[in-house]
């Protein structure tokens, strides 16, 4: 097993070191060869090379069954989103050279943890949804521009069926491996492109008679995923509406620290925690390592389809919380170190 | 006081007339004329003319010093995005022509109904921010089509800095008079047009040196409503966004049925209730027209700067809460219907 590593800014490198120690000791169990290629990216590459996510980088993830990735952005270039370069590009262009068309958000709640919940109890516990994020194409990377006295500024958002088909073939794929039900979110009703994807959703809808289907407009979702989050099954979007989204969702859970995404490439895939760089943590060795060694659970479930790995990775964890073997952020009181409660999943 | 009515669809009529009550117990008690223009638009408009909003509806709002809107929208076009004709239509050309370019939400609650807030009561108890969304703008009324052979869709999203500048100054305007804090929206480490929002307001804020201004990519400001709205004084968005976290925003008070909107506009201003057409409950009797009446406060202080009046509606609705006077809705035991509800107000 081939693994890129990409540690990047803040507690990144904390986070993935216990998350290597949990591979490691999975692989060492079931006899699985691991080799490790790391490579930089964000502020720490912007730093060193003047790049966030410079060709050699590229190079070691193209070459990888899977790249595990910590997390980005540094406060230097918090209050300046017009600097010539900055961490959130080399994110984007990560995901776009390596062909990152869908991330996978699955929402989750931990008991230990609905106490944090904003939400009502009743209302959020035993929520489970996965939130799909077309993440390669729409606004984000349609032609962007100024007008020559720099006082009119335009986006385009762009979509082909071919980007649209791939990402709903994963959304119905996913909703009948689980509770059969799929809610594409899109704003039919004044955009163009939420049209076709509207039109070719219900083109392929038939090919899967066991799913419901379920059409909502996106301001609605907004509304259901606070009201209603235990109607969601698979929810399928765009890539603007799923960055607001997709971040709406993890945070009713009152578990951001711990959830993980998946993000499936054409030519690779890459495993984070949804949660940033986590500045103000950094060096100190209290961060929530959960969320990467969860996504590490997805890397061996999603890259290698190893599904009994996956599984060993999720018992441990679930049995820190239970045991309540955890970092400050859950409980202050006795609150073990982040290398603490990765030595501890590991073993 | 020349007022256009424009009732629409569903509840719609039933609301307005209890809002038309209430409008004329304050003009009677302080002594204004007030003319009321009555106006088709919505799916009534398009099953009379072909058109959700006729020319000859047009010509009144424009003649009116301000616009009483009630609902729009019929089941009979909720599964049809492409439909030729539909009542969405009208109502983003009614925002064009009228030059509607600020929709102004305040986000409040009620003590009688915080129990319906999906939120733990702690967060949102005593939440009270405006929205303000820029609303003739932005994605929804750029450039959009196909390609010919109809698998590629584009929509265009652009942002002058006049459409900009004038949304911001009512921004900073509205949080001098409240508690002097303007959350600016935007997602600047992405587009183009954000970049220039946040240009913009960066070169305005000199001018409000006692305006606390603060910016937020939309992502974060989608977990923030839900995480600590209290934090918010005066959010203000492009028309894209605002879409979505206007909504998210209203349901966290668990009083969306009560919460009334302004689109101040260039040749008139629209006072409408947030909530919808609520085709279900059309005709019985049953709608909580709260809302409306509320829409209609705003009527006499945004469209008429009078605040006494404005004040007097408010202490009518406050009045109907604490003594429980109110629809099925908030009180299924004891409800009352949306006439009763009208005749106390106005009384
Ligand atoms: C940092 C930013 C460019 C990025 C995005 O908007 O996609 C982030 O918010 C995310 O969701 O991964
Ligand atoms: C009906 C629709 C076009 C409209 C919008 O998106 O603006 C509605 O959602 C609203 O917020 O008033």
């Amino acid at each position: 097993l081939n693994i890129a590593v990409l540690a990047g800014d803040g507690i990144g490198p904390e986070v993935v070191a216990q998350a290597i120690k949990v591979i490691n000791a999975v692989g060492e169990k079931k006899g699985h060869q691991i080799s490790y290629q790391e490579a930089i990216t964000g502020a720490a590459a912007i730093d060193e090379v003047g790049d966030p996510y410079p060709e050699a980088t590229h190079k070691i993830c193209m070459e990888a069954d899977a790249v595990l990735f910590g997390a980005i952005g540094h406060p230097k270039f918090d209050n300046d989103p017009t600097a010539k370069v900055r961490p959130e590009q080399g994110l984007l262009r990560m995901r776009k050279q390596l062909g990152l068309y869908a991330n996978l958000r699955p929402v989750e709640t931990f008991p230990s943890l609905l106490h944090k919940s904003p939400l009502r109890r009743d209302l959020v516990e035993g929520a489970d949804f996965m939130c799909i994020r077309e993440l390669t194409g729409g606004i984000y990377f349609g032609e962007k521009g100024r007008s020559e006295d720099g006082n009119t500024a335009f986006d385009n958002c762009v979509y082909t069926r071919e980007e649209i088909e791939r990402i709903l073939k994963l959304g119905f794929e996913y909703a009948m491996k689980r509770r059969k039900k799929l809610t594409v979110v899109d704003k039919a009703n004044v955009l163009e492109t939420s049209r076709l994807w509207r039109q070719i959703a219900q083109e392929m809808a038939p090919d899967y008679p066991e799913v419901e289907t379920q059409y909502m407009f996106v301001d609605n979702a907004a509304m259901q995923i606070i009201q209603w989050p235990k109607n969601f099954d698979v929810m399928v979007t765009e890539n603007m509406f799923g960055d607001i989204l997709t971040d709406e969702a993890s945070v009713i859970t009152g578990s951001m620290g711990l959830l993980p995404s998946a993000s499936i490439g054409l030519h690779t895939s890459v495993f984070e925690p949804i949660h940033g760089s986590y500045p103000q943590a950094a060096g100190k060795d209290i961060a929530n390592p959960i969320a990467t060694v969860l996504s590490a659970a997805m890397l061996f479930e999603y890259a290698f389809d190893l599904k009994e790995e996956g599984q060993m990775i999720r018992k441990a964890v679930s049995a820190s919380l239970d045991e309540n073997f955890v970092t400050e952020d859950i409980d202050k009181s006795q609150a073990k170190k982040t290398s603490e409660v990765g030595d501890w999943l590991a073993a």
